[in-house]
C-alpha cells in the first residue's frame, strides 16, 4: 500500500481485539474502534492508540476501510446503522466465516470480507504468520486492496468466495470447536477421577503432529477403528456409571468411524 | 538397571513395533519378536536384530520379561498359550490401556502393566521422550523395574493401577481417537469441495496450543457456544445437502458443548 490505509474497526470481541492489534502492530492506522460496550472499545482502544467510541454517530467519514468484527447476528444490522453515518461509497468488509458478503449489498456499493481463519480468545497471544487470511470484494480493486492488506499480517491470504468460505466455516467447527469439546471432555473425566489431564497432553499434541504429514483417515486408531466391541462396552460401562452425559457423544463417533470403515 | 534386561516381545503391530524399536535403540535386548504373521516379526526384527518366530512353542524360556503387546481381543488367549511355554514365575506385563492386568493373574505369578500412553501407527516416527509410561505390576520389586524400564525411554513414567488407566483409555479416545474422526470429517468436507485441508491446519494446531496453558472449557468458541441458531442452521441445511453422514455428529457435538453451558 502506496498510501497508508484509515481503518475504523466496528467490534472489540475476540477477532475485533486480535485483529485491531496486529493490524496496529504492523503500523496500521487504525482511527477508532467501536462497541457497544465502550469498556471493550476502551480496552482495545488504549493498546491500539485509538478513539474508542460507543455509538455509531461518533464514526468518522473520513476512513478508507470499515470491518465489522461483529457477531453473525448483528451484522446486517449493524451494516443498515452504519449505512446512515457513512457514504455507501465506503468499503465495508466483515470478518466472519459463516455470513455471505452480500448481507452487505444492501447498504454500501464496496463490500467484501476479510476473515482470519483462526480461533481467538481475547486472554490468548495469537502469531498472525500463518493464519490463513481469506478475503473476497465485489470489485477486483479492493480484492487486490484487501490481500495486500492481509499480506501484510499473514503469509498465507486467499482469495475465498462466499459459498468456498462457509463451507471452510463449517469444517473449521468440526476440527476445531467440537475437537476441543473433546478436549474438555478428557479434562472433565480425567480431573473429575483425580487424575493429571496434563498426562493426555502428549497423546493430543501427537493426535495433531500425525496430520501435518498424513491423512488423518490413514492415522485413525483406536477400539472402532479395530471394532473392538469388548473394549467398546467396557468404556460404555464406565461412561454409563460416571459420566452419562459423554455416552451420547462416545457412540456417535463410534459410530461415524465405524460407518467410514464400512466403505473401505 | 545392573544387569541388562533380556526382553521377549510377543507382537509387532503399531505398539510392539515402535516400543520394540525403542527398546533397541537405548541398548536394551530384545531375544525374540513373535508375531503370529511372521512378516510383521521379521520386519520388525531385522530392525532390531532379533529373531523372529511365530509359534510361541519356540519361545526362549530365559528371558526376564515378556512384553504382550497384541491387541485386547487376543491377550488372554495368548497369556494362556504363553503359560504353556514358560514358567508361570516369569514377569509378563501388557501394553494396553483397557484390559486389566489380572487378564494375566491365572497364568502367572508376576505381572504386571507397560502402557505407553501415545498414538502409535507403523508409518509414522514418534518421540518417546515425553509419551506418559504407566506402570504397574502385583508386586512392588516389579513395579520398580518396571519404572526403571519406561525411564529409559521416556521422562514421563507413572505408576498407574487398572481402575486410573481404564479411565485415562477412556479419556484418551475422547482426546485422541474422536478429534482426529474430527480431522477426517474436515478433511473429506475440504476435499470433496476442491478446497485445500491445509488451510484448517493452522486452526488445527492453535486448538492444541491454547490447551497447553489454557483448559479447554474456557477455550470454547463457536457457534454451539455462542447459541448461534442461525450459523447452526445454516451448517446443517449444507451438511444435509452434501455431507448427511455427518449430521448427527454436529447435533451431538453441538448439543454437548451447549449442554455444558447450560449447567454453568
Amino acid at each position: 500500500m502506496s498510501k497508508e490505509l484509515k481503518i475504523i474497526l466496528i467490534g472489540a470481541g475476540n477477532v475485533g481485539f486480535h485483529l485491531g492489534k496486529k493490524l496496529y502492530e504492523v503500523g496500521l492506522e487504525i482511527e477508532q474502534v467501536y462497541s457497544r460496550k465502550i469498556s471493550k472499545a476502551k480496552r482495545l482502544g488504549k493498546k491500539i492508540k485509538c478513539e474508542a467510541i460507543q455509538n455509531l454517530d461518533q464514526i468518522s467519514t473520513e476512513a478508507d476501510l470499515y470491518i465489522l468484527a461483529v457477531p453473525d447476528s448483528a451484522i446486517g444490522k449493524v451494516a443498515a446503522d452504519l449505512s446512515k453515518e457513512i457514504p455507501n461509497s465506503k468499503l465495508v468488509v466483515h470478518t466472519s466465516g459463516a455470513t455471505p458478503s452480500t448481507v452487505l449489498k444492501p447498504y454500501f456499493k464496496n463490500y467484501g470480507i476479510f476473515y482470519p481463519l483462526q480461533t481467538f480468545s481475547i486472554g490468548r497471544e495469537v502469531d498472525f504468520a500463518n493464519i490463513p487470511i481469506c478475503i473476497d470484494s465485489n470489485l477486483k480493486k479492493h480484492r487486490t486492496l484487501l490481500e495486500k492488506l492481509g499480506n501484510r499480517i499473514s503469509q498465507n491470504v486467499h482469495q475465498i468466495n462466499d459459498r468456498e468460505r462457509a463451507i471452510l466455516h463449517v469444517a473449521a467447527v468440526f476440527v476445531n470447536n467440537f475437537s476441543n469439546n473433546l478436549f474438555t471432555i478428557g479434562e472433565k473425566i480425567t480431573s473429575t477421577e483425580n487424575l493429571p489431564f496434563d498426562i493426555l497432553k502428549p497423546l493430543i499434541k501427537e493426535t495433531v503432529e500425525k496430520i501435518t504429514h498424513h491423512s488423518p483417515s490413514e492415522m485413525q486408531t483406536g477400539p472402532a477403528k479395530r471394532r473392538d466391541q469388548t473394549t467398546i462396552e467396557l468404556h460404555l460401562k464406565y461412561l454409563e456409571n460416571n459420566f452419562p452425559e459423554f455416552i451420547e457423544v462416545y457412540q456417535t463417533m463410534t459410530r461415524n468411524i465405524n460407518s467410514k470403515i464400512s466403505k473401505i
